[in-house]
């Protein structure tokens, strides 16, 4: 099994391990040490314990050099909402780290496999196992490959506050009036529509549809938000 | 102020930074940003948090190297222990960080400048900019200095619960019976001392005395404890 995850990680990741034996230890789990006592196996807790707070500084060094103008509110939350179980554990099964994890039989049963749990775990514990073996900077092509781009991609947008976060973006430098306009309405009974504009000190900078008012100013804040990019 | 700052960190930790800049924001609190708007200053709050994620690896990875037996429960604890307001605000003081915060008026007034949370801050902005200029390797031998020696000095100790430590680590490799037996009661009534020692599958491992058997326990736990160590 170990020898297959080592084939996967070197055709989709080039990543080689210089020490299997970390491979091993972060992709077993406790159940299964203790089926093949015999075998005086480690499993992944330690290991875990050590990739989660690798990947919390490598996600905050990648977020805080990447929007130099966030204030620390909007990078916590925008931290806590790359770091998590439901995130972690989709990226497991993105990598398809699910098929390579040594379960108890017990486990197995219980279908640990696909516990997000278990996977964000797994997600950890492989970090952590990459850092030992190859450092910060493997950590972070790895990271670089699995999970910045998401960032893009609007993954993580739906964590996202865009009207609190253009509020704070747009009084960074003094006080500002923000106002949200109800431009239309539309649509069936069963399916209506909203259409709200944004306006910073009077300066339309968004617009947004949505099927509810607050889901329509979301919008238009996420727009207005691409003024303060960079 | 930041000059005086620069010349103690020469002087106490042999720290030179290459771009003062970042120290000038690490101890900028935005009570000072307000009162000098026309310097358009930038306060710690950015640094802090990715100081707070660097501490974090430090810590993890520093205990997780020393004790490579304790398990992930033992070592979230202990990290518990080190990372926390309290101990990032005493060691700021111990650094004299105190001293070179840059606060507002009214700050300064509501003796801010004392308060635990601010200083635990300041600490955590200073080795945020530290890593910014320096790099991982500069935390690492700043904590080698300030936190990592605390271990041995046992100032982390009164978090510790020696004896589920000691349990947890006997058991690691299968069941065993652990039994604390009471050995003396001495001293005046209201000077009560307490002798007990602790006894793992029959042999005696550590003897403790405090001034309640719990506490007695706990010592005759910690010397038990050296026989696990490395």
């Amino acid at each position: 099994m170990i020898a297959d995850l080592n084939a996967m990680l070197a055709k989709d990741f080039d990543i080689h391990f210089n020490n299997p034996d970390l491979l091993d230890e972060a992709f077993t789990q406790a159940s299964y040490v203790n089926e093949h006592k015999e075998q005086h196996l480690k499993f992944y807790e330690r290991i875990e314990f050590l990739g989660d707070a690798v990947l919390q500084l490598v996600v905050s060094e990648y977020i805080f050099l990447r929007y130099p103008k966030l204030p620390q509110g909007r990078l916590t939350r925008l931290r806590a909402a790359m770091v998590n179980e439901q995130s972690f554990s989709s990226f497991a099964r993105e990598c398809h780290f699910d098929q390579y994890i040594r379960l108890g039989k017990g486990e197995e049963k219980a279908h640990a496999r696909q516990r997000d749990s278990l996977l964000c775990d797994i997600f950890e514990s492989f970090v952590g196992a990459l850092y030992l073996d190859q450092g910060k900077k493997a950590v972070e092509r790895f990271c670089h490959i699995v999970i910045f781009p998401k960032l893009d991609q609007g993954v993580f947008a739906d964590f996202f506050d865009h009207k609190t976060e253009l509020q704070e973006l747009a009084q960074h430098d003094g006080p500002v009036t923000i106002d949200y306009e109800l431009l239309e309405e539309f649509g069936p009974e069963n399916d209506r529509q909203f259409k709200v504009s944004v306006l910073v000190n009077g300066q339309e900078l968004g617009v947004g549809i949505g099927s509810s008012k607050k889901n329509a100013e979301q919008k238009a804040a996420q727009q207005a938000l691409t003024h303060y990019s960079d």
